[in-house]
């Protein structure tokens, strides 16, 4: 693989550095053809050899790269000339490719509560459009709330006014207001006291919950709600912030709201009295969550902290986005993973494998009783909705449907068989192996930290962050096997390969991981990190 | 066009209420093929019927719907199973598409500073990748001018502590410091209100500039660089705040200057005396403008205000994103718009046209003396710098930079037709054409208020901020022309058609704004809000 130096002399503008950081792990390789599970590079001597995809497009090729369907599919909407710039018009294919989702989500849940569609180009955009109608709903329920607490002010004045009710020393003394003689002075200082307190809550910007590890995304907004430090803090003062909780962990949810919870305050009228109440305010936008985190290191929820997250949300009335751009698309042998751990979304957001490896697409569904329909006319996107991805997306889920589901017991299947393999390698290894996590086709291994390495060479990547990288690297390399560490961890490797991968594949990743196992029981770090020479 | 009501019994989930508004204005009909200039509908005995497309994907289709060469690359890279997902390894297509971007920039702005390219996968994103990067940029000088403000606070207090310098009264009093008798005592209460000042200065989040009518996207960032109050304000809360001012108005660049720039403090020690010393802080991230406002209205910035803004910003040191996303890519006869009025940017953003009417394709440009190459590790997208899109976008400036440049020219020629057409009509109808504004292939027409109209049906449609959509509505229905208003000005239409639109066309057009204007001298408001009967 010494292709790249060929290509040293050309001036590079689209990311140098990023290819030089590749370069130094022996990842900088270039792909010529993409068929089934497999990636192809071309030799020095210009023939094509196979690299056997455990990347597979961080997610977007569960059905491989360039099914045979969907290719063909593509080029024939391209050849009939598919309207794709049709913008403002009908779409009835959206509205097809809606229908078909509802009705696998209705089937998965068990509960046809519909769900609407706004689609977009990438799964960033998936979560910004889910956290903008997130935000508008709760602007829509704060200016009820609102209502409701001037309807209060207005009659405790109006009670006051005709003599009908007095203002209660309480009231007066918790909010600093001194008693005047004067009734009607005493509740205009109740009110303005109650308004500026009031005011100061509403313009505050709201808080999202998001999980330790979660990854939901880098655009401005969706970027403050991925855990990762390195890509959040930088554009820290571009978007609203998160509070993150670790996972299983209920008493953190419930110390988060203790500590943010804010209340409005009102006036009621009742018995000749008026008293001061408190009303709860929709501090938190949303909750964001991955069934299966994927950049935070193939994490899977438990059941039991699913359901925590769903009753604490369901207390405080708020919406839960269930992320499932990287578990979705039946990864996990579901379409949506959460519904395998009784996780219900009231926003769902679904890319990568949606596009079927050529589109790109994604879906933010919301569930009917939050849906805010106001959303549609402020909310759009120039390629966003399009004939292409929508047709291609269908065909995806067509696929996915098959023959009574038969892709997703394939994921089911080819997960377990990938499993076996590295659960044996745990086995083999528990010195240099730490944990293998997952489910289905999304699976990763997480090896012992290396910080403290007797090899020097182990010490200075364990350093570098780049750890992953050069295990990844090597087994490109020796192996002819693609795979990355997750982008959060990068201690643990993953494999999210497609459910087309054979036994042979799983054979060669074996013993590609086989050999970083070895390597690193020898501590042979000199050999491991050889791979960009 | 009854073919609307055949699928209204079908539950529509992706998003049914914009459809209500498209079917009242009469724009809810399905395109079922499109090709070069036209879209086409297929009437009830299903026989197809051509509509001329002005509104051109709102900017995305330069070239045409399915321009011959550009559909037959797509299906060719399918067939050829281009590694669509291949992140992370090399990606020379990019890196080629970046050169050949770079090649034409140096040629607009005859100077050959290499810009740096960033994908992303729709107009928003690229705006939102420049945002990122302006502020991971603001940040790397923040964190450089408090390093030399911590050098000069301790320069400082070693002359104090060594007795070769006093603390001047003057700067104690500025800060409200009371000169201690102890010169380090005095030193060190300087120090501590310095930084408490500055701390609350940089703690305090960015704000950007804008011009009024501006459309940036509507991502959760983006968005807040959108003038339209509707995309805006629901969603404050989420993002950081622009200020927005005036076109031609270089006072109100000043005042706004004025108003918010913030300066830290710091220590000189010179001559035995330690004074305050004040650094100018970047408080602007960046200033977004756009060489011809597409959705306020088809505005053409003035060459004046263009080197208003360069110089503004080359003296606050801010720098100025050149939003050409949908007045770039050949439109008005060049790539960059913005180098047709002399305007420099130290961003550039493109998408629309750039993915040839196919692809989804957006790219952020960063002129090299403002790059941080740290943003390609922080910053990715899973579907963006794909093989597909770099191919179709690298045909696209193929197209465009053939013949020498026939294709700019065409826009050019074809441009000056349409304008001579909008023009006519403008002199015909002064009562009711108030303005036509544009260049090349991005024209718009702007019809007088009619919220005084003597006909209730227009003032009715005045009111409802539907104007622009209803006379779009007539002009499909009766006259095949598909046109929409600017999405913040709904009292301009909009034409942007490819530079394959024929006479023929552009005369089908003028009868169909001749037939409104006349409706409209008329007064007769029931025709023109006949269409979605």
């Amino acid at each position: 693989m010494t292709q790249t130096s060929a290509a040293a002399a050309e001036r590079e503008l689209a990311e140098p550095y990023l290819r030089q950081v590749l370069d130094t792990a022996g990842l900088a390789v270039e792909y010529v053809r993409a068929e089934g599970n497999t990636l192809y590079v071309r030799d020095d001597d210009g023939a094509e050899f196979p690299v056997a995809d455990f990347a597979g497009g961080y997610g977007s090729v569960l059905l491989g790269h360039h099914h045979p369907e969907i290719t063909a599919y593509a080029r024939q909407l391209l050849a009939e000339h598919t309207p794709i710039h049709a913008q403002f018009s009908r779409h009835p294919y959206a509205n097809r490719l809606a229908a078909e989702l509802n009705r696998i989500i209705a089937r998965e849940l068990a509960d046809d509560e519909p769900y609407y569609a706004i689609f977009g180009n990438s799964g960033a955009e998936a979560v910004e459009a889910a956290v903008k109608h997130a935000e508008l709903d709760r602007g829509m329920r704060v200016s009820e709330l609102l209502g409701s607490v001037d309807a209060g002010l207005a009659a405790a004045r109006a009670a006051v006014a005709d003599g009908s009710a007095t203002v209660h020393g309480e009231a007066a003394a918790r909010l600093g207001v001194a008693l005047a003689a004067d009734g009607d002075e005493a509740v205009r200082l109740l009110e303005a006291a109650i308004r500026r307190r009031n005011d100061e809550i509403v313009a505050s910007p709201p808080l999202f919950l998001a999980l330790e590890g979660g990854f939901h995304g880098k655009l401005a907004g969706s970027v403050q709600l991925t855990h990762n430090e390195g890509y959040r803090l930088p554009f820290k003062s571009l978007g609203a912030q998160a509070r993150f909780v670790p996972q299983d962990s209920p008493e953190d949810l419930n110390a988060v709201h203790a500590r943010e919870r804010r209340v409005l305050l009102g006036l009621t009228t009742e018995n000749g009295r008026v008293t001061v109440t408190e009303h709860e305010f929709p501090v938190f936008c949303a909750f964001l969550v991955e069934p299966v985190q994927g950049e935070g290191g193939i994490r899977v929820l438990s059941r039991a902290f699913a359901r925590e997250i769903q009753d604490f949300c369901a207390r405080i009335d708020c919406p839960v986005v269930v992320d499932e751009i990287q578990s979705g698309m039946g990864r996990t042998g579901a379409l949506l993973a959460s519904s395998r751990i009784g996780l219900r979304g009231d926003y769902y957001t679904l890319a990568k494998t949606l596009g079927g490896g050529i589109a790109k697409a994604s879906v933010m569904l919301v569930r009917e009783k939050r849906y805010r329909r106001d959303f549609e006319i402020v909310h759009s996107s120039t390629f966003a909705k399009d004939s292409f991805s929508s047709h291609i997306a269908l065909k995806v889920l067509e696929l996915l449907e098959r023959d009574g589901g038969a892709a997703y017991r394939r994921a089911e299947e080819r997960g377990a068989a990938l499993r076996s393999k590295l659960d044996a390698l745990r086995a083999e290894f528990p010195d240099v192996v730490a944990d293998v996590r997952g489910h289905g086709l999304m699976q990763g291994l997480e090896f012992h930290d290396q910080s403290e390495a007797s090899s020097p060479e182990l010490r200075q990547i364990a350093a570098s962050g780049l750890f992953g990288y050069f295990l990844a690297g090597h087994l490109l390399r020796r192996h002819r096997v693609r795979t990355f560490p997750t982008a959060s961890a990068v201690g643990t490797l993953r494999f999210e390969p497609s459910i087309y991968v054979t036994d042979s594949e799983l054979g060669q990743l074996y013993a590609g991981l086989h050999d970083v196992c070895t390597l690193l029981r020898k501590q042979a770090g000199d050999e491991l990190t050889a791979a960009g020479r």
